[in-house]
């Protein structure tokens, strides 16, 4: 039984009252070209239940989407001879989530496409090892 | 039993023969403070075992970095009141992976930190179907 949200657009996509083109599907996800993609093969894999992201998302549904997108990277490995590839989980807003249905982007790369990673200010380590502690304080046991 | 590699960095602090600030450990993976952060909170997930990336991980390990991604995740909203969270994993050269053991990066973002994504060229939809047929065609059924 999946439990999806009749106001989204990927549940719309999942139950085919939006068109996409499928590139892999089992029961628990469901995987789809990106509309917009930053290189050619850019696919999504999103959840059959609706999620709004990581921090929603069961713990099954989680496992299913990295386990498809491992099978799903390594046939966008051979099948367009990527020289890597990135897996890329946005969460909220602040992310850069658009669709607020959590979804994997799987990203075909080139050597010399042109894409760089992002690059962090300077600081200082008592500053880093601060943020470290906030989050352990947070982790259950 | 932890199949390691003599060779590699993150080997060397699982078994804290290189020293790290750790945020989180369970019998399958290590995670750490990344030193050189995107923001403040940026940590790093990595397998026990030694794999270099999403092609070789096995599936329990690409598991086990998942969930441990989720609860690191949630964990840094909560204590870093992070507005947002990114988890990429950089498989190979091209796709700005530096250290050759799998691991996950999970970054908190806050509204206008400044990072933006990639945009890609236009394509047409034929190239972009195109693409869609030679990555299905390499998926096992």
């Amino acid at each position: 039984m999946i439990s999806s949200d009749p106001s989204c657009l990927f549940c719309k996509i999942i139950a085919q009252e939006v068109p996409s083109t499928k590139i892999y599907e089992n029961e628990s996800v469901y995987a789809f070209l990106d509309i917009n993609p930053i290189n050619l093969g850019h696919t999504l894999v999103v959840p059959k239940n609706h999620s709004e992201n990581i921090h929603d998302i069961s713990e099954e549904d989680a496992t299913a989407l990295m386990q498809a997108g491992k099978k799903i990277a390594s046939a966008l490995k051979k099948g367009l001879h990527a020289d890597g590839v990135n897996l890329i989980m946005n969460n909220e807003k602040a992310s850069g989530q658009i669709v607020f249905h959590a979804h994997l982007h799987i990203i075909p790369r080139l050597e010399a496409d042109g894409f760089h990673h992002w690059r962090g200010k300077e600081f200082s380590k008592e500053e880093i090892e601060k943020a470290g502690e906030k989050i352990k304080n947070e982790i259950p046991l």
